[in-house]
């Protein structure tokens, strides 16, 4: 099996952009090929894969050739992957297990996503569509969702709006040192509290931006060809769950991301102890909390404990989300996954500047689709 | 390497169906779990990969974990993929890959589309978006698109509209004799000539219809565990090109199917004469008569020659699209490229009833993306 390295990194600002899907591509793209420290020529791509999620509501879809294009490599495959938000983790599992078995050398993985130029209620109603049929038809949007969600953990757990406030002021303060964010701007838990009600019990303050932006990464097979100091993807699963909420037994879990970080625990004999810097899917500040228990990180009904302790601050024990998560760095969904991927390269090579993470020697990465049906676990070494 | 075979296959009807997405995708995969000859197992099949291009616009996106769990089993690694039009294409050769390299031993894969809720413009409006922002912007739709390439086919080599006719009689008449297609009626060539122009010189009946519909291959690295019959995917191959029309140096040509074809003659030592039957994507009837030559069945510039001579009939000597085509047997995108297999599957094992070809023992596939900027070819042994 071969062993798999990032060796080079692109990452647009994320935030309300005038650029376009293709813009953001190419963006991403070009930075990512231009910071590989030995040089890398596009003909040595063997495959582009572009996650995203809305491309056919927001732009166009049929992205692998677009992305092919701003690659400028016509003779490597293409493809564009969709897991709703996890399409980037996806794209990137994909590329990991394509270099693993040796069908490819070098993949680009690319993602992307534009989603300001609709109104806000059109990209809601859009991001609906990574739930089901029957929870669009009876209104469901994802804020209800992770409400509902919220409003389960609370009542079995004795969790309270505040712990989701410190997960937001946490995620701001991280956001702060990092150029890429979208939001950088420092937040008390009075401002989160007192924010407007979007789907009690979370408020405005309590979810991730629409943003647009692109990430991407270059994983190959010979990474040492490439950089003196590639970061590894040590090990990587996927997880799924029934689509719907009301087919789950528990809805104050999210059993994706525990059956994904299972699988690289034990086939790495990882335990969370071990872990240095994590960067997880705060799409709400409720999943972030829920996310540390999937994670084992906390046990469960005590996720809110961490954020309280202040364990996972930048200054804490396990730093979780340095780059300022979903929730301030930006959510553009189909992008994520590849984000968090870019975060994890820069922490583990010490380029993370303001928000370096000590020591940082393993990683993990936990992103997630919809409401939790589909989820993508990552362990990076350097 | 791992030979890689096909073991099952399900299939829909092709039509103006009232199933929504969820349905399809289950009637399809429930019917090719079924139908392999020694039995399989939900929880044999170790990855489901969906093809599929406009789900976010006609339903729900976020497919792998739908398609999970219509098979019944979580355990599996889930993926949707999109090339627009190539999307179901592009999922077997992901499958094929997969299977090959030994990433997977059975793969399932299953293209999906559910077009005919929307009006007809929001379908021509959302399938455009298989091209490029710049085309859109332009009001270019595919109906056009083609229909340009259809005027530069004429003007350079003197087809005319009669030939373009003869490939819709000619895959009307195949479709008669699929029980699965969407048009099963007889028409002429006066028939074609006298309908609606839609955008000249195409008329109504030079376009495929929108469908409904799903199709289902169970692909496997085993596949004499689970038949005696098993149909081999003997070589597959990508071929791409500039996504825009305006960037084309020659718009009479169909580039990317050249070059994955070509790929795959070269793997695989075939020449066009060595092939029994063809599938290929007959979007617009003019590209019918383009992809003859980009298979090298005919020179450049005499496509239409074939289809004036009969060779491409059912009972001529290289039949093409018995199925009905795109044209007939119904085009719901996602699912084309993998119906495509399902008929190589049926006409390899001598299984494809009316409209078998008789001793077919080597097939082609070419599916294609958009106005061409991806393409999938496939050959197949019994």
């Amino acid at each position: 099996m071969v062993r798999v390295g990032i060796i080079g990194a692109g990452h647009t600002r994320f935030g309300v952009l005038k650029n376009d899907v293709e813009e953001l591509l190419k963006d991403a793209v070009d930075e990512a090929l231009s910071n590989v420290d030995r040089g890398i020529d596009a003909r040595e791509i063997d495959a582009v894969i572009v996650g995203n999620f809305l491309a056919e509501i927001t732009g166009v879809g049929h992205l692998g050739p677009l992305a092919l294009s701003a690659l400028g490599n016509l003779e490597a495959d293409a493809y564009r992957v969709e897991s709703a938000c996890a399409s980037g983790g996806l794209a990137l599992y994909q590329a990991w297990q394509y270099v693993r078995f040796g069908v490819y050398d070098n993949v680009l993985v690319v993602g992307v996503e534009k989603m300001t130029d609709s109104e806000t209620s059109r990209v809601t109603e859009a991001l609906a569509r990574a739930s089901t049929l029957k929870e669009m038809a009876h209104g469901f949007t994802f804020p209800g969702i992770f409400a509902l969600m919220a409003r389960e953990h609370m009542r079995l757990y004795g969790s309270g709006e505040e712990h989701l406030a410190l997960v937001a002021v946490k995620n701001h303060e991280n956001a702060l040192k990092n150029p890429k964010a979208h939001f950088r701007r420092r937040i008390s838990v009075e401002d989160v509290l007192n924010s407007p009600i979007v789907a009690s019990p979370l408020k405005l303050y309590d979810c991730s931006p629409i943003s647009d932006g692109a990430a991407a990464v270059i994983v190959s097979g010979k990474p040492r060809e490439y950089t003196d100091t590639p970061i590894y993807i040590d090990c990587m699963a996927t997880g799924y769950d029934k689509p719907a909420l009301y087919d789950r037994r528990d809805i104050a879990r999210l059993l994706s991301v525990k059956r994904a970080a299972d699988k690289v625990y034990s086939l790495t004999g990882l335990t969370p102890k071990k872990l240095d810097v994590i960067e997880l899917h705060d799409c709400f500040t409720i999943a972030e909390i829920i996310i540390y228990e999937e994670l084992g990180l906390a046990r469960r009904g005590e996720g809110h404990k961490l954020v309280e302790e202040g364990v996972t601050r930048l200054d804490g024990e396990l730093p979780v989300n340095p780059s300022g998560g979903l929730k301030a760095k930006g959510h553009p969904v189909g992008a994520t996954g590849v984000s968090q991927a870019v975060e994890m390269y820069l922490q583990l090579r010490g380029e993370a500047g303001e928000r370096q993470v000590e020591d940082a020697e393993i990683g993990l990465t936990a992103n997630m689709g919809g409401s939790g049906a589909s989820a993508v676990v990552a362990v990076y070494k350097r």
